[in-house]
């Protein structure tokens, strides 16, 4: 018997994080018996008096947000981080109890004044201007003294946990590298310095030192294979958008460069910053063709850590690849999710769809978003 | 200042993991603006006929199932996995793009003939029986040539995406360890092997080859520190049931031996299985009891990732240390749930709530059943 992988269960690596995930094509026909979530029904207004994001109104720590016009950034009206200095947990009794001080800050990022927009929603220069924002909130948090890792994410959709439509983000600035992007580094930097492959050319472009790339490579890879065959979504001259071999999420997407090596924001041309705008627009489009619904996910920036104090030198970090990283937990349709739990919280995440399938399900989507399409409402 | 680790924010090192949860103890008392669940109404019938799992009733592949009066073990109908042999991935273009064959198989473990009952709601015996089957699944399939682990869980609740209420697991076997128990044995074996504390004499029982063992000592050190001050929940002559030190769910438990180390179900004795049912019952209705509701969770089993052949013989795989995690996502009420999403699906896990507070909540809890109580319906 041949392998089919979109038939025979197998299990697949993910060299950025060392894990597996356990891929079991032949499961897609089984019915659906599990839990749905309400779908969304309400349409929501361009202004809400009691949303405490819209501009000009009072937040749940009594502030007045300012009658902002683009962006708006504040500090956390309930911050999970607090800023220095903080008292030292002391040594415990015990080896095995170890605690150690955090510290640091989260902002809310709000991308639009519109209380019904998403992304998928802006116009692609409102999207720049979020890149932008992103990037100074890097450079300004990345700089403060003792930050070593400033934490960019979006969190959207109720079945995610977020009660507020309005278009916003975080970002969480700490004393430490969180366990994720630390372990996605460390396997960059090992990918940087294993030997040589014996004559292996790629034609990636290469990371800093003129060392492999694991990001740059895979990138390059995915670029090489004939469009059906693969797992990209969508791409451009900068930037790709691909299900990555090793998703777990259904829907899951990794958006990288593709033609040089960038470790984070602020190493951005604004031609770059351009395109990455574009491309996050289609991308969330497409996401929200899929089951005509407002997609919700989780979306996170892994980059260098903080900024490097001057990045026409080489230094520790550079070898990070800057990426984001979009976790959506729909699987079927707009009520029916992936939870990761019972195997997949005690043993190992699993899928059913595999990435290719997934892949070739978003490229099958339109880059009009529904609500816009002429078909709506008829 | 002095830390108070109930109202600063540190960050505690998990030694089973290796990874490390963010808790931020001064965020209890921020307002909830999250979502919530629908609050759970139904009142269950004892047998339902559209149910799957109930005696005598059709499955969803066809079968019918028996009318079993105890427990009640079937293959899945369509399981994740498929039993050997299957093809073998080819070896991809790409060093980044690894697959290898996966096999096993999938069983479907119904608790009780009650369509209406779960843990909480049965009998010890009932429970023990249970055990039982759990403990003759795991020599079962672990015999099974190929079988390198043999996962037995739980998942529990609407909002876990279980559909059915009727009170079953599921056991996966499968010729790999999966990614979590492989870390947790890696790190119980590395425990093992570290040169001898320098003349910390702990008291703990010992693992194999009297070599320390990391949840020996852990449990030990548990049940030494005064209650009020504790992590415990409940405890009887051998088994502990605890709010781990690095727990990253609000109320999540560990469940361990404490006498002896005992590395997988079939070491148990018939007093350590009726006493593993009877601490398995009084945990979870001290979990029903905390929001009056029935408490969704996933449980997993860790263990020997399959039985010893000779168990008098030591032998590798022994430096496992049974235990059971218990993750429940609710957090404050019967409709308001943890997520594990935007910074704690980016960066790392984070919690407000400490694992101290959550043990004192869970102890102040009644070991009687609050549908059992005179005060219910009054
Ligand atoms: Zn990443
Ligand atoms: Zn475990």
């Amino acid at each position: 018997m041949e392998f089919d992988p979109t038939a025979h269960p197998h299990r697949r690596y993910n060299p950025l994080t060392g894990e597996h995930v356990l891929v079991s094509p032949h499961r897609n026909k089984r019915p659906w018996l599990g839990q749905t979530e309400p779908p969304q029904t309400a349409t929501l207004p361009e202004y809400d008096p009691a949303c405490y994001l819209c501009p000009g109104n009072p937040r749940s720590g009594g502030q007045i947000n300012e009658k902002y016009t683009s962006t708006l950034v504040f500090e956390n009206d309930f911050p999970a981080l607090l800023p220095p200095p903080g008292p030292v947990p002391p040594v415990s009794g015990h080896p095995l109890l170890q605690a150690t001080p955090v510290e640091g800050g989260c902002d809310v990022l709000i991308f639009h004044p519109r209380h019904d927009l998403t992304l998928a929603r802006m116009a692609t220069d409102d999207i720049e201007n979020v890149v932008n924002e992103w990037m100074r909130v890097y450079l300004k948090r990345g700089r403060q003294p003792g930050i070593k890792y400033v934490q960019i994410f979006e969190n959207k959709g109720a079945m995610m946990g977020c009660s507020n439509p309005h278009p916003h983000g975080q970002v969480w600035s700490l004393n430490e590298v969180p366990a994720f992007p630390a372990t996605e580094l460390e396997n960059l930097k090992k990918y940087g310095q294993r030997p040589q492959a014996s004559g292996l050319v790629s034609g990636a472009p290469c990371g800093p030192g003129n060392k492999p790339c694991m990001l740059c490579e895979y990138a390059h890879h995915e670029m090489s294979l004939q469009g059906e065959e693969g797992r990209i979504v969508v791409q451009n001259e900068h930037w790709v958008a691909l299900v990555p071999y090793w998703a777990i999420w259904p829907f899951e997407v990794l958006l990288l460069s593709h033609h040089r090596h960038i470790p984070s924001l602020d190493h951005l041309e604004a031609q770059e910053r351009k395109s990455l705008a574009s491309i996050i627009s289609r991308l969330t489009i497409r996401y929200d063709n899929l089951f005509s619904t407002s997609f919700a996910y989780s979306m996170g920036i892994h980059q260098r850590p903080v900024p490097s104090q001057d990045s026409s030198i080489l230094a520790d970090g550079d070898e990070a690849h800057l990426h984001l990283h979009f976790n959506p937990p729909l699987v079927r349709s707009a009520t029916v999710r992936k939870f990761l739990v019972g195997f997949e919280m005690m043993g190992e995440p699993q899928r059913d769809l595999t990435a290719e399938q997934a892949a070739a399900r978003l490229r099958a989507c339109s880059e009009v978003h529904y609500l816009d399409s002429s078909d709506h409402g008829s």
